[in-house]
């Protein structure tokens, strides 16, 4: 399958066409709310996207108010990027047609391809044999297709009431399965964090994260790349897509067991290989492996919003210090340095702050009294610490105390360039201030385990900008 | 500190004089909003509580309406419970106030002892030698009280706007760190997830863990009891209440390392010992130690709401199979048993279900089609199979195939006493759709490790219950 790339065609081709786009044809564009051709259809009408728009229905004459067409050869002037909502058998011929119309990439949303048997592997072989020879790109079959947080192209079966549609930002995420792509997505349009490029890869018969890491290398609106994967299409390919990004890639492998690999073999038809080999090979290459879905996600936040964690150890400043023992845990365990503050600092702090703080580096914990304003004075004289070099605010905003203008106050404070994280758990309120937070730059967590890995992401960032990969790059989590 | 128990004392006794008090004064009721001792006020006031309640302030005639006494000595009539929020110095003289009015139990929100150097140690020990005098028991000093679900006595300092408080329920919580105390309380309201007592321990100078076990293994409420720790006071008490608890005991233990460690001795004047030698003996008396704050919760919320998961392995059905890999692979890694079905039970399955459903045993991938009659057929027929043990729900709520009436339908569902867990991860529409499923007694995970460590507990404490700990209980988590 990799046959192309064998006789040296470019890894990444073609792939700027799914994102932008001058025109889309829905083909089984659905006359029937919910059905997954129709709410593709509905969310390229509502998600912002300014090209045109086509439903292809050879049994309606009109959907969601578009003048649907019989075959997408109906459809007057060019078809960009064709999204296919219709049962597998019909794929062969309908991709032929868009071979004929001059489509240059296609989105396959439905299964009954190989992940779906012996059949299906026939199926999905013939429509690639059909786009490899016009030249046509494809993401899918199996998946929840593509979303751009600039363009605003959104082939994604998911209502608008279900799923939140993320703002522009520069996280581009590939996910190998639909599920935490959707996920993904959500998460981060609650949190008011934005993307640039987003694909679901499905069982990636052509386009894999390979290509889209190419791609990406070369897009201006992303900064940083995070992959869910269960399985290996053309490792080689990978591993040099990642050797030669200019851009952080952040991987989380699942499919880690016999019995993780085997439930992952069933669903996009792949067999995932041995982890531990797998999970070398991609930090040799410079990729940065987490540990869970959120620890994906929340390390990809940290590099979009905030600079490398250069120099210097982790200050901590809290108004409850459970959190903090955690996170002196995972940070020691991962090999991060917690600052010793400098003597000078830790007698400004003393001189500056109220009789309740208690300090004891890397903690300054201001206890359940804290105010705004004992935070700040702590953050401003922290920052000015040769010996700090990353600022970790733990806040319990539950605390009356605490004025609710914190978030204000902390979105305006100048750190001196060093990165700022803020944790932060519990029910509404907390996640309402979390956003404020989140969508002013400034990212939070709700899982110290996932603070510990934005914070690793962000000091392993630094060292692999030192350096090529694999030489100088320090191993800080393994 | 402990030497009323060498000397015989009973662990427990009085303790539930915190839940079931017939009136309560809170001391250095300020009459300023924000606080301490205004917000413990206002939440006695607000939570439900139907005890009497006295604001004991010297500069006020009256706070949030109610009449306000200059000292303890001058309220009329008994109080069983006095909430402190004082300054530390002060402590000494109100302690001897608080013996001369009969008061049985005392809560110390304030800090200013033990963790804040060798004078507030010295105050901590006369305090604690003023109880021990008088039969007094005293929760922290340096803590956010207690929290009952059931007399809903309320003595945290923080808003209802900031904090949910849970309903009534099944668990109990304990924790050493205000600030994980407030996240659960938090967390339980948010999700409907029902409570019935809970402690904040903080310095623990004189009510501990091991007392709260004691307390809470004879309390009718009670099913569960959770626990957060950094650090031991009496080990061998702990271990001698765990060893004799007839209910399940989680515990997730911080301060692993020696700078966790150091962290939690600066806020809680205790030193953690060897995590490992903690965690062994702990899993050895009984317990089951969980990896995070979330697990904590997650296996809580099983033990509450579910059965034991007592024989046979774990079926999966989903409508997006990527969190089953990793499932898969947590679940593998643990020694769970993941199902392999019966073959008539595969046979009505492929025959019951459409023709995208894709049945691959432990899991039934209905895909992004699926509807919730799929849903129902799959665990209808799965809870008939010998072989199924554990019915483990993954949900893509954002996919829009499935209709709005899921929730309502599983939760009418006949496990046939099977136990049912949901995964569902996303923004506000999905976790309104987990709401509605705790808070009718289905738990829900966002996140798939701590999915799978609700379901080891659900198997470890069908294996406790199968005989006397240390000897039959399956070592499933180590």
């Amino acid at each position: 399958m990799r046959d192309l790339r064998a006789l040296g065609a470019e890894v990444g081709r073609g792939v700027e066409w799914f994102y932008r786009p001058r025109s889309v044809a829905v083909i089984g564009a659905s006359t029937r709310p919910g059905k997954v051709g129709h709410e593709c259809l509905r969310s390229l009408l509502s998600s912002g996207f300014r090209g045109k728009v086509y439903p292809v229905n050879p049994r309606a004459d009109e959907v969601l108010g578009l003048k649907a067409y019989p075959s997408i050869l109906d459809v007057p002037g060019q078809v960009d990027l064709a999204v296919l909502a219709i049962p597998s058998r019909a794929a062969p011929q309908v991709m032929e047609q868009c071979a004929r119309k001059g489509v240059r990439a296609v989105v396959i949303i439905s299964g009954g391809f190989k992940e779906a048997g012996p059949e299906g592997e026939v199926l999905q072989e013939r429509i690639v044999e059909i786009a490899r020879r016009h030249g046509i790109r494809i993401i899918g079959p199996n998946c929840i297709g593509v979303f751009d947080g600039h363009s605003r192209v959104d082939t994604t079966f998911q209502s608008h009431e279900r799923m939140g549609r993320p703002k522009p930002g520069s996280i581009a995420f590939l996910s190998q399965s639909g599920t935490f792509g959707a996920t993904f997505l959500d998460w981060a349009a609650a949190e008011g964090v934005g993307v640039s490029r987003f694909a679901s890869l499905g069982n990636r018969a052509d386009v894999d994260e390979a290509d889209m890491i190419a791609y990406l290398a070369r897009d201006p609106d992303t900064r940083v790349v995070a992959i869910y994967m269960e399985s290996f299409t053309d490792a080689r390919a990978l591993m040099d897509a990642i050797r030669s990004s200019p851009k952080p890639v952040l991987i989380f492998k699942s499919g880690r067991t016999q019995a993780g690999a085997k439930a992952a073999a069933s669903h996009t038809g792949r067999l995932a290989g041995s982890y531990e080999i797998a999970r070398s090979a991609l930090a040799q290459a410079g990729a940065l492996v987490l540990d869970s879905v959120g620890e994906l996600y929340g390390a990809a936040k940290a590099l979009a919003l905030q600079p490398p964690f250069a120099s210097g150890g982790v200050a901590m400043v809290t108004n409850g210090a459970g959190p903090c023992v955690m996170a002196a845990d995972y940070l020691y365990e991962s090999g991060i340095e917690l600052a010793t503050f400098s003597p000078e600092i830790r007698e400004e702090l003393r001189e500056r702050l109220p009789g309740y703080a208690l300090v004891s580096d890397p903690v300054v914990d201001l206890t359940g009294s804290a105010t705004t304003s004992d935070y700040m004075a702590s953050l401003e004289t922290l920052a000015r610490d040769p010996n700090v070099g990353l600022l970790a605010v733990f806040v319990v905003f539950q605390d009356t105390p605490l004025e609710d203008d914190f978030t204000a106050r902390l979105a305006e404070f100048d750190s001196r360039g060093k990165p700022v994280l803020v944790f932060a758990a519990g029910g509404e309120y907390t996640a309402r201030k979390r956003r404020e937070l989140d969508s002013s730059g400034i990212p939070t967590y709700d899982d110290v385990r996932e603070l510990a890995a934005a914070i690793r992401a962000l000091r392993w960032w630094a060292g692999r900008r030192a350096g090529p990969p694999g030489l100088s790059v320090p191993r800080i989590s393994d």
